[in-house]
Formats: C-alpha cells, sequence, structure tokens
C-alpha cells in the first residue's frame, strides 16, 4: 500500500577565503577577485558596520565609501552603510536581524546581490542570518573584523542569535559567498579581544596538528607581546585548520553528532553563561581547553610532559586557565546540556597525545573535579 | 599581498518521499519506514497541525494520539500538538513561526529530535521556516494534507513566510527528513482546493513529460469528477516529475537564475497579489500556464493544435484560464517583478512543443497582449 522514493540532493558550495591587509584601499583587489565569479557588474551592494569597530576605526565609513566609488563599475552601493551596535548585544535579541532584513528589502537586494558586514563574531553571526533568509539568500561578504572571527567562526558555515536564554538557539547553515580576512583591521581592537582569540589557536592545534602547536610556542614570546606578524600567522593557520576541518569532516553541516572542533567547549559555553558574558569567548575557551586537556592526562591518554606544555604555553601567551566561576560551576549539569545541543548520545573531544583527537562518550565526574583542582591549586600557587 | 583559499563544501542530502493511505493508522508502517535511519527510538517528537484541516476532520488529534501511544518505543510525543490557523494567514506574519519556535523550546527538541507538520502549503512553509532555524535545524516530517502541497511545495527543499508585502521573502532551502503523502487526507478537502492542485500537475507535464500530458487528457473525465484514484496516479506523477527535477536539475538551491518548474508563474503569482489571495495559487497557475502556452503559440513556438490541446484539458478539469484580474494587470511590471525576484537578467520558460521547455531572456509584450484577448475571447465566447 505504500511506496517510497528516495530523493537525493548533492549540493557543492565553493567560496574564496581571502588573507590581506587593507582591504578598502581602492588599490587592493581583493574584494574584486572575492566577487569575480559572480560576472560583470555592476552589482547591487548594500553594508553592514559593527558600531564597536565603526567607534575604533573613525576612518573605515570614508575608506569603504571611497573604494566603492572607485570600482563603481564592480560595485553599486544602494544604501548608507546600516551601523549596528557590536558585541553579544547584536545576537541577543532580534533587533539587528530586521534592521538587515529592512536594509536588504529597501536597497532591492535581490539573490544576485552582495551584502557586505564588517564586524565582530556576533555581527557576522546576527546579519549572516538576515542574509541567509532574505529572499532564501542573498549573498554575503564576511569581512570578520576581530582575531576570533577571522580564525574561527568568520570562515565557517554557521550564523545565528541567541533565544530563550540560549546561545545560538536560532540560525542555519548557509556558505558565505567570500571571506576576506583583513588583517589591518585587527589594529583597532582592544588587546584584550585579540588575545582572547589565541585560544582557539591552541585549541586547533591540539586537537588536529602537533606542528602548529610547536609553532604557537615558538611564536609564544612575539604573541605575548601581539606582535602584528606573529599573530597573523597564528589567525592565518587557525583559520586553515578550521576551513580544511570543515570540507574534510564529513559533516559540515553537522547532521551527525561529532563536533570535533567543539574541544573545551562545554566547559566554556557553560562558563560563558555563568558570567553573563563578561568572560570572553576566547578567555572561555582557554578554560574549558586547560580543563580538558588536564583531564586527558588523569585518564591517562596524554602524559604530563605535554599538559605541562599545554598549561605553559596558555601561561605564556598571558591567557588564564581558572575563573572563578569554574568553582561552582554544576559540571554534570553542564555536559549534560552540552549533550541535548546536539541530542542523542554524548560525544566529548579529548587530546589523545598533542595533535590527536579522541572522542569519548562518558565523563568520570571525580577525575573531571580533580582536574579542576589542578587548575584552582596551580592559579592559587602563580 | 593577498592569498586566497578556496574552500569547497560538498553536500548529500537524502530524504525518502512516501505515498500513503491512512498513515496515522497504527498498523501502517510508513512513519516508522521514514524514520528509521534515525536509529532505534524513542525520538522525541513534536506536531503542528493545520487549523483548517483539524476542522474538516475532527477525528484526526485522536487518531494521532493512538499512532503515538501504539508506537510509543519509536516516537516520544512531548507536548501536545499545536493547531494553527490554516492558509495563506499561516505565513502573513511571524506568529506561526514564533509559536513553533517557542514549542520546539519548550518540547525539548534538539537536532535529532523530530517536529511532525500535517497541513497544506502555508503552514508547512511556516513551521519548516521554524523548524529548519531552531538549533539550525531540527528534523522536519512533512505531512502535506492539500493536492498543492503533496505534489508540489511539501515535496520540495524551500520553507518561508512572506514580509514587507512579497510572498516568500523570509525563508530558507533546507530538506525535509521525510515527507509523507497520505492520499487519505485530501478527502477532508473543500473541492475546490483539489480542483485547483490539478493545475500544477498540467504545469509539470506540460514542461517536462509528454506521456504525462497525454495521460492527464486520457484521466480528464475523472479528473474533472474528483475521482479518488485518478487524482491519486496525477498528484503522485507530479511530485515525481517535481522530485526529479530538484534532484537532477542541477541547482537545488536556486544558486543560479534558472527555474524551469516556474512556467506561468509570472503571471500567477501576479494575479495571486492582485486579488489579495481571493484565487487560489493553484488557479492562478491554471491562468498563468494557459497565457505563456498560447503566447508560446504566437510566437511560433508550438502549434495551434496543441495550444488547443492545453486549453481543451483546463476546461475539461473545471480550470478557468480566465480572471478578471488579468484584464487589468500592468505584465510589463509583473515580469520585471518575477525577474527581481532572482535577480540578474530575466528568464522565462516557454514551450517548445509538449513536454518541452525553452529558455528566453525577453518578452514581446504586444503578443503577449494578444495572448491574453485570446483567453479573453475564448471565455467570453463560452
Amino acid at each position: 500500500m505504500t511506496s517510497i522514493i528516495t530523493q537525493r540532493i548533492a549540493l557543492d558550495f565553493e567560496f574564496p577565503v581571502l588573507f590581506t591587509r587593507d582591504v578598502f584601499d581602492p588599490a587592493n583587489p581583493a574584494l574584486l577577485e572575492a566577487v569575480e565569479r559572480a560576472g560583470p557588474g555592476p552589482h547591487r551592494l548594500a553594508a553592514v558596520v559593527d558600531g564597536g569597530l565603526a567607534a575604533a576605526d573613525p576612518g573605515l565609513g570614508a575608506r569603504f565609501a571611497a573604494y566603492c566609488a572607485a570600482h563603481a563599475d564592480t560595485f553599486l552601493l544602494t544604501a548608507p552603510p546600516l551601523v549596528v551596535a557590536g558585541g553579544e548585544g547584536a545576537k541577543a535579541d532580534f533587533a539587528v536581524v530586521e534592521a538587515v532584513w529592512k536594509l536588504i528589502f529597501e536597497a532591492r537586494l535581490c539573490r544576485q546581490s552582495f551584502l557586505l558586514v564588517v564586524g565582530g563574531g556576533a555581527v557576522l553571526d546576527a546579519a549572516g542570518f538576515a542574509a541567509a533568509t532574505a529572499h532564501r539568500g542573498v549573498r554575503l561578504l564576511r569581512l570578520p573584523s576581530t582575531a576570533l572571527a577571522q580564525n574561527d567562526a568568520g570562515v565557517g558555515v554557521k550564523n545565528g542569535v541567541n533565544a530563550f536564554g540560549r546561545k545560538n538557539y536560532l540560525g542555519c547553515f548557509a556558505p558565505p559567498y567570500a571571506v576576506v580576512n583583513d588583517h589591518a583591521l585587527l589594529a583597532a581592537l582592544p588587546e584584550r579581544e585579540t588575545r582572547a582569540g589565541l585560544a582557539e589557536a591552541v585549541k586547533v592545534a591540539l586537537v588536529r596538528d602537533a606542528a602548529f602547536f610547536a609553532r604557537l610556542r615558538e611564536l609564544a614570546p612575539r604573541l605575548a607581546v601581539l606582535e602584528s606578524d606573529a599573530l597573523e600567522e597564528a589567525n592565518r593557520r587557525c583559520a586553515l585548520a578550521h576551513l580544511e576541518h570543515i570540507a574534510t569532516g564529513g559533516d559540515p553541516f553537522e547532521l551527525g553528532s561529532a563536533r570535533p572542533l567543539d574541544f573545551g567547549h562545554w566547559a566554556a559555553h557553560a562558563l560563558e553563561e555563568a558570567t553573563g558574558g563578561e568572560l570572553r569567548h576566547g578567555e572561555a575557551v582557554a578554560v574549558g581547553v586547560a580543563l580538558d586537556t588536564v583531564y586527558s592526562g588523569l585518564v591517562g591518554r596524554i602524559g604530563e610532559t605535554e599538559v605541562g606544555q599545554v598549561l605553559a604555553l596558555f601561561s605564556d601567551l598571558g591567557l588564564a586557565v581558572w575563573h572563578p566561576a569554574l568553582a561552582g560551576l554544576d559540571m554534570e549539569a553542564a555536559v549534560d546540556a552540552f549533550r541535548e545541543h546536539l541530542g542523542g548520545r554524548l560525544h566529548l573531544s579529548l587530546l589523545d597525545g598533542i595533535g590527536r583527537r579522541v572522542e569519548v562518550h562518558e565523563v568520570d565526574f571525580a577525575r573531571m573535579a580533580a582536574a579542576r583542582e589542578r587548575l584552582a591549586a596551580r592559579t592559587a600557587a602563580a
């Protein structure tokens, strides 16, 4: 009585990620290369700018306007750039999403027009959600303006906003049309943001790339003082590792359970929620990665020497591996919330050596508490 | 100074489309087969029901509850079904989307839980948008309850709601987890809805499948009186043609410009907007398909015999090829709005014979006006 047809849909997305400096210098070809495959222009364009960046870099608006004027044969700027409040507030509710939908409508962007977004991860996430859902997707040009956005979320395929008190509760998977990482944009950042961004580089090195970990140890003295060339190298290599993981990990839209780049993130998300965002995402990742590294040692997966190297690297980079909120954290509840976000069985990444990830499905909470104690004791001793 | 990495992401989606009758009969295995690849249950489940269907089929709620009780090892129903107002109003604003987000949150559905939606196209579109964006996508089980939803939109990969006065302005592309077409659900429908659904069958036959067109002519006397077996055959074949087009058309997420299954739809959308929804989508498609068929004849692409066959088929099916709103339609503006929705150059489908589509980039509006005159004269004569 019942018959079944199996529908198969194959999709191939391809987008360029460009690494450059001074993207709005009219002589810089990066943005032209980013849209080259769209064919001859002029292409309709509207722009969203992170208010935090606009305040820190007051010349940005004029440089962007001059760039568009110089490349009017490629880009038809259809409306003044929309400046939105930056930081986690950008994705705290639907205000930015709705403002960007309105911009896209009033600028008469179509599915083959471009929305250019310059900003930190939260602005990229909120404006990216709007871009992905207007006309079922206008073309998104991402210009991440923080270290974390450039080396992690900005090169990925997700967007979203918070809802019901949960981070990223609403969003979708949508590859951007292109990403341009302009290292010069980072100069406008507060030091704290730049330093926090290094935590993702340590994380990705630990789970994927022992050579990168060794290189981070070499670069540590220069990274500690936020030397520009060293930061550029670390962030670029971190971005490449994330790109490679998404392309080759076998589950770019996360339909299954495994998320190997979430190493240390169960505790990081819980700490961000517990501190109401006072702890930056990268700072929380440093604590979470340190905790799961020590735990990996306590369950016999990596040696004491390696654990010591990881903790020393965080210390050398000026990233704390402890926060008072960790002391009071209900770790069983935090692990379960992490499990529930994906559903089904727990999938947790541990280290099986530097650069080698292993997936486990259970946590020994007595040992996890011991790992926490060690971080507390180390910090008290310092 | 600039370096480029090209990111490539390959995605393969696979979902079953099941054709059955009486899906909530506890002995019917269709829903169990639909979720088989999710592994052993129980799987968390919440449900959304079209209020129009609930009113027309008052036993539905009890049948669904009994089904879930009989299959508690597969489905864990986590909340009472959410009944939402059906019809175009379901996607007129964000109310249904927000109600479904709230349901998903309160039912604690995760990315591996199921949202089952029983309803017409508008309810499927709005609830599907909510399902695709909560947790970046919970698993959607679509049970289309109108002929049009079963033979067209319900088996596709789109969702959405209206905004800024534009149909489907907000939405995304998201394959469902499974679709179950229950022919018995259609018995509760008003006759007008069932008849309107036949317009999509004529459309898809004309652009893809001359044998199906011939079969529709054979079936016409039985379809005209809405005989159940004939309707089931026509709707199933129409659904299969849509599925095949999406899978093999080369552009399932419509990143390019061509949309060959939109034959006749520029006029149909304009007529729906002009009549404020008084004209059903299928009824508007009948007028739009007839218009572009006559135009295809006037520009010498198909013969007079074929044009006559198409108009006669609509007549035999009881579908009008004229509506007073067509007389006042600004056809140039309507074609341009259609072009703008996709952006770039105009891509319009015409017929190059029965079952053969051709794409053109210009319209001869004098001839299009003559095509309109012919439909008016034919209707006046009848």
